[in-house]
């Protein structure tokens, strides 16, 4: 009785192996969680104030598109970002995962195809399974620190079902920041073949090393085709507030995602006001935050490349890494790692990569770490995943 | 640029009136909002106090399937009506919406086909449209008050397509509740042609009169094919909490909602904490807010007789009333009445019905009313409608 669309859905590459790590806390190990981007940076305050000083009789259902005064102050924070969106270009959203959701239903029908820079975001193939969408894949390789494939390797793969390109700025999972000629490659692409472009900026502020990411919003020529996800689970270290942005300068594009959204009837009341609350947190905060990330990137890239045998590149943005190892198979060493493994009774959990790619045996080698403990931790925690790929190639051999 | 499913998606006949309603409001006059399930009653105030008790540093993520303790509550809550369900087989979704597309998509591939009860909660149509599934009708009509239609229709329309029964009970739009004889036809067609049942029972409460509303879950020989929808926005007058559940007893179907969760990583934090403060709002809350809908369905009921030449039936449950008007078209009268008809600065916003129905041309004439507001309001939009009603069709002859 089952479709086959969730037959072919794929688990979540991040926590499929959360079971190993569960059995792991059972034996009394104390388990670093590098797997997933759950920050533990303390929310902005303004959250719970917020939510305090629009305390309501009745919690009602708003607007589809969410409240008007949160897209009024998304569109100012937009602006300063020289994205110059207006309130009814805005579109609140169940966090970036539905905005995502929506821009490729817009776009797409059934046996659509979407290119995708690999690895992306994993859960794009949940998305692209969940509608029918085919994910054909260009791939960035970690020999050459996942830049951005030439334009030639795009133009290889165009099929007249192609409709979108769909990628993340900075990348998750590498931490690339993408130049302007890089991005010009997927404007220039979009404009010649016709496809939509949906740009996944949710890591925009976190850059280091003087880079800028660009948004593809600069691009004057693709704005009509051009969809922008955004979200402040990262940014405010606020996950589980689930609260994301559809931007487009479109009105069809617009109205469609907004069909969409009635259906679902709005977002959560009280965490849009929350939101109102994040979008005032100070300069202070965020400036913080990324001063945080610099020194945790730099030891985790330190760290990392102490391992013998590692691709690894210092990624310029997000709070990812994403490296080869000099093993087979990582997702089997994430397992025994999990399983056999311990220093002091403590041991470390990262993201196999290849549930990041759609090419089958890309990225076996290969895992993504999320710096998102303090330094201390994050520097035991790849010493210990270190111990553990010599003891695992001694095992194996 | 658009997709097919993106221009047939259907907009929201609940919302797509706004407009409307607006405009007679920026004209100074006050509009009565029948047209949406949006409850006037409080909120328990639980939950605002277990928001407070639950405070965290850090807004993280949950678990995709909900916080155990949500679900263990929730199994508690249930097995009260015996549903007996465990915490594992129950999953927190954004808002029953989530949960009925999840349930859609479980079962259903592009171009399968679901049959449903017409007329049935319009969102039906949007959630099916996005996911390329075909609604097919079978037809309650008016004139027999809206009953559940015979075991020979449902087999007319079944093809080798056709996956899923999905449908309300108690029934938005038309408030009739189900008896043991009418589900057991579902129970029998869904057992015979291998149908997955998709049992929308969020209005499970309402009931007036002594009637019971009977859960599908209580038919042992279909546990196997059924999904309940359940939501707490309209039991506990928190639409904008957002928080609904996916019930089901098999062990696949729960799986393969789950990869779907994952995908869109979990539903809001906070919104979880509140919502185990709702199920500690005591049973008086409850007992008070069915007395209150009883009185209004009273007087919605008597005052909709007064009209003349209309078709309409008591309703049992839930807290709407579907009638047929003595007009030619609602959705025009509707827009007549926000543009140009008023009572002492007041007029009255109604849904008209055809959006609840897949099959071209019926529902014309009927409309819902959602019996949300104060009995006096309630009496007083009733009466401004039917004097809209008489001046339309002297009007327009």
């Amino acid at each position: 009785m089952l479709s086959k669309r969730a037959i072919s859905a794929p688990a979540s590459p991040i926590r499929r192996l959360v079971p190993y790590a569960d059995d792991a806390k059972k034996r009394g190990i104390h388990v670093y969680h590098l797997n997933i981007g759950q920050p533990d940076i303390k929310t902005p305050k303004q959250w719970y104030e917020y939510i305090e000083k629009y305390k309501k009789d009745v919690v009602s259902y708003t607007h589809s598109q969410g409240i008007r005064e949160l897209r009024e102050k998304f569109s100012e924070y937009y602006n300063l970002w020289n994205i110059t969106v207006q309130p009814d270009e805005i579109m609140v959203t169940n966090g970036g995962s539905e905005a995502i959701m929506f821009a490729l239903g817009v776009v797409c029908d059934p046996d659509d195809e979407v290119i995708v820079v690999e690895p992306f975001y994993a859960n794009y193939a949940g998305f692209a399974s969940y509608l029918n969408i085919r994910l054909v894949p260009v791939t960035a390789k970690p020999e050459e620190g996942y830049r951005m494939p030439d334009i030639k390797e795009f133009e290889k793969v165009i099929s007249p079902k192609t409709k979108a390109i769909l990628f993340s700025n900075p990348s998750n999972p590498t931490g690339v920041v993408y130049s302007k000629e890089e991005l010009k490659t997927i404007a220039e692409v979009a404009k010649k073949y016709n496809l939509v472009i949906i740009s996944d900026e949710v890591y925009r502020e976190f850059t280091f090393d003087g880079t800028q990411a660009i948004s593809m919003f600069s691009f004057e020529n693709i704005k009509d085709r051009l969809i922008i996800v955004d979200s402040l689970s990262k940014r405010y270290s606020a996950c589980g507030a689930r609260i994301g942005t559809f931007l487009t300068k479109n009105k069809e594009f617009y109205r469609a995602a907004l069909k969409f959204a009635q259906a679902r009837l709005c977002p959560a009341e009280i965490t849009q006001y929350g939101a109102l609350g994040l979008l005032e947190a100070d300069e202070e905060y965020m400036k913080e935050v990324i001063k945080e990330y610099n020194i945790r990137r730099d030891i985790a890239f330190e760290e990392m490349s102490k391992i013998p045998d590692i691709v690894v590149h210092k990624p310029q943005g997000a709070f990812y890494l994403a490296a080869k190892l000099p093993v087979d198979d990582s997702e089997e060493f994430i397992k025994w790692m999990l399983s056999n493994f311990e220093v002091d009774g403590k041991t470390t959990m990262v993201a196999p990569l290849s549930g990041f790619y759609v090419t089958p045996g890309l990225g076996k080698s290969e895992i993504r770490i999320a710096y998102v403990l303090s330094a201390e931790k994050l520097k035991d925690a790849i010493n210990i995943m270190a111990k553990a790929i010599e003891e695992y190639n001694k095992r194996s051999k």
